[in-house]
């Protein structure tokens, strides 16, 4: 970090340096200073850490730390400072905390901050904590806050805050900028665009503000507007990160059923809704959902037994299979052998297309319009790999057992079972997509679950035909 | 879309309705009109087609028709619009595009562009094209073009752009507003903050613009500026976007190994580098690469061969496990129906371990300081949960059978099946990161050979010991 701050420790450079890694990142180092002087009892020490730390990274430092630590931590931390760590943390850290810390000092927390990430915070209160708060801010702030709790939760309308700037298309640069000066503290901490209203307040354009300052003192702003993309309040956050990436926005107006402007959404905001949403697609395919940094292990266990008892019963059905050809493997024991070794190529091929898939849906890439294309392109590798692996195995097969019928079993239901896998990676999300389903949440139960039966039953029903 | 463009003929309206579904997706029904048109040599609808998109989603629908219907789109793209839409393509459709593309229309198409889009693109060139556009390039945009693309690629060198709006600490608000209206063209397109450097251009803070523009002109820049995070020329891509996520960042200076300031990166580059990051992630657990959305069929299936081939030897390896067991197995089949059970359910709970260690890597929330205590609380959990289906699947197969000794072999092997699995699925990943490699890529092919071989032998042994 460059940049001045006069009032700072002269020491507190120092510790800034082992704080941080090269990358950004708490360093493992600057957690155990941490919980030593907090093992010490150096309430001195402790207080200079954390105050060598942005905010940012005290929210980092509470997700390494275990409850007892953290709750050292709190009482060190000044009115804004306080704010921005608890806007910072993650849910399940940020509950915790709320239960410590005093009505009084959280409502003048919230009085800080924007009041979008003010509701979010209020939103994860307990009732009658929340009651008590609101009932210590001003009534502005409530109000604000109350209206933004009005909107479902992970829509446009929760994500924006209401503060904007906006003028007429008839007024000047200079006039604008004499507005912005005048205006304080109605607008908000930071903004990129101006947004151009007819006198209906609807959106009519925007200018950036870089354009702004360019632009000469006496021009208007009609003639510097661009076309602009109008949020809905209750579009799906997902939805809204998808228009601010295609058309690489900064902030979009956000406007109510009638469409006059109601707020902004920004783009610092959709970052963290990227990262949100990809984070949740990568656990949901594995079956997961994040419990959270600070869950107890018991939460943990209870969160994942679902989709294991989902699994339990699917492998149980897919056995079954292998239950009603008992009889043909006690006569040949090597196809107990060879059965996993069909059904995890056949997995894991369906995991493969199911992956490309699911990322194409996600970025919109896949479609009516091209779905027939994209399953009859996977129909083809799946056909062509299969090919592949069963002359890899069934060659293996011939020169372990030199048996050709059994190298020819092999071969055979590694292709149908490729090929189906493939059929049913493509498939499942996209019929779960139609359905209106996440296709990330229950496509890999399906899909195993498809390779694992027709893989065994392929496999013992051409040992049937060929062997027996 | 909102605002005015008088040009615009009164039709295109009705069509750019059409276009874009309430999602702001392309619509299959415009697809379909576009390839239509096209079949029906059509040039003029054709043409009212394309001019009513924006270039983002032209370069959308492009992603979505075959070759021949692109080839007959791209000679109707005006000089801007096919800037604007080669920056937007993804890199095998740019690639495709690049070489029908006329050498002089290129070298005005990057013209037009950034430095560090126009260097993305020429880096996508066969040689020669690339010699002979540059040819037709002015040296200054040569010059950018040519120093972007010295800096490695997917590091801050290659995402800044060059252009910055930097003033010294003595400027007032009015003297750098008067700046910005002098300078025009040597200023970025869009900037956010404003650098404040000292005379060696080393940056000692920066001002948001919103701060310049609400500030009265008397104001001296020393006095609004705020501390700024550095990011180093040679910084990878992912710790850029880390950081800008950390901080909330709109905008952050680039400076050089001296820490002179070369340029800058902006949060729009950032957001799709988060995509696809976190793309990258989700094929990678799924052991495949995206080969793009024209690759042909040969490609695709040769991306992908490479996963299952290792995953045959790992298979095999696991069934040899089965082979050594052939009496047994013999002797009581109904080991042979229960096998796959051990495994499948080994590898599902070693994949949520391992899908939640991935994502708390990727978001540095998993590091040295706390790695005991969550390796602790995975092999409680796979413990748990071990039970918890060692229960259930001991009393189904108690039902189904009647011999207490199955039951009690299957139980204890399942438990230490998904101990193992939990261990795996969090030793695998931190030892890959441990040593530089990315733990999306290849944890998953370990962390299911362990939980099939283990499976596979744990339950094995336990008959043998149990039952035979």
């Amino acid at each position: 970090m460059a940049g001045a701050d006069p009032g700072r420790d002269p020491h507190a450079e120092d510790l800034e340096d082992i704080a941080l890694g090269d990358d950004y990142a708490l360093t493992p180092t600057y957690v155990d200073m941490v919980v030593d002087a907090a093992d010490r009892g150096d309430s001195a020490r402790l207080k200079a850490l954390i105050d060598a730390l942005e905010p940012e990274d005290v929210a980092d430092l509470m997700g390494f730390l275990s409850a007892d630590y953290r709750e050292d931590i709190i009482p060190l931390l000044g009115g804004e400072d306080l704010a921005d760590v608890i806007s910072e943390l993650d849910t399940n850290l940020r509950e915790e905390l709320l239960e410590t810390v005093d009505p009084k000092r959280l409502a003048e927390a919230l009085g800080e901050m924007d009041s979008d990430d003010a509701a979010d915070v209020v939103d994860d209160m307990e009732d009658d904590q929340r009651e008590e708060v609101l009932s210590n801010l001003s009534s502005v702030d409530r109000a604000a806050i109350e209206t933004s709790l009005a909107y479902e939760d992970e829509t446009a309308g929760r994500l924006m805050q209401r503060e904007v700037l906006a003028a007429p298309q008839f007024w000047t640069v200079g006039q604008t900028i004499d507005h912005v000066r005048a205006s304080g503290d109605e607008l908000p901490e930071l903004f990129f665009d101006l947004y151009v209203v007819d006198p209906a307040m609807k959106p009519v354009g925007a200018v950036p503000i870089s354009a702004l300052l360019r632009a000469p003192a006496d021009a208007r702003l009609e003639g510097l507007m661009e076309e602009v993309v109008e949020i809905p309040v209750d579009m799906d956050q997902e939805e809204v990160a998808y228009i601010f990436d295609k058309y690489h926005l900064i902030s979009a107006p956000v406007v109510d059923a009638g469409g006059r402007l109601v707020g902004q959404v920004t783009v610092d905001d959709i970052v963290g809704v990227i990262q949100e949403e990809s984070e949740e697609d990568i656990l949901a395919l594995a079956g997961v959902s994040d419990a959270g940094r600070d869950a107890t292990i018991l939460d943990i266990a209870r969160s994942r037994l679902p989709w294991l008892l989902v699994n339990t019963v699917t492998a149980a059905l897919a056995a079954s299979v292998i239950g009603a050809f008992e009889d043909h493997i006690a006569k040949l024991v090597t196809l107990a052998v060879l059965l996993p070794v069909v059904a995890s190529l056949g997995g894991n091929a369906g995991t493969q297309t199911l992956a490309v898939a699911v990322r194409a849906l996600a970025a919109r890439e896949l479609n009516a319009s091209n779905a027939l294309r994209i399953i009859r392109r996977e129909m083809s590798v799946g056909l062509m790999n299969g090919m592949a692996l069963a002359f890899v195995l069934a060659a293996a097969t011939w020169v372990w057992m030199r048996d050709e019928r059994l190298s020819v079993t092999l071969g055979l239901a590694l292709i149908i079972n490729l090929f189906l896998a493939s059929v049913a990676g493509i498939l499942v999300p996209l019929t779960l997509d139609k359905l209106g389903r996440d296709p990330a949440v229950s496509s890999s139960v399906f899909v195993t679950f498809i390779t694992d039966f027709m893989g065994f039953l392929s496999f013992l029903t051409l040992a049937t035909l060929i062997l027996l």
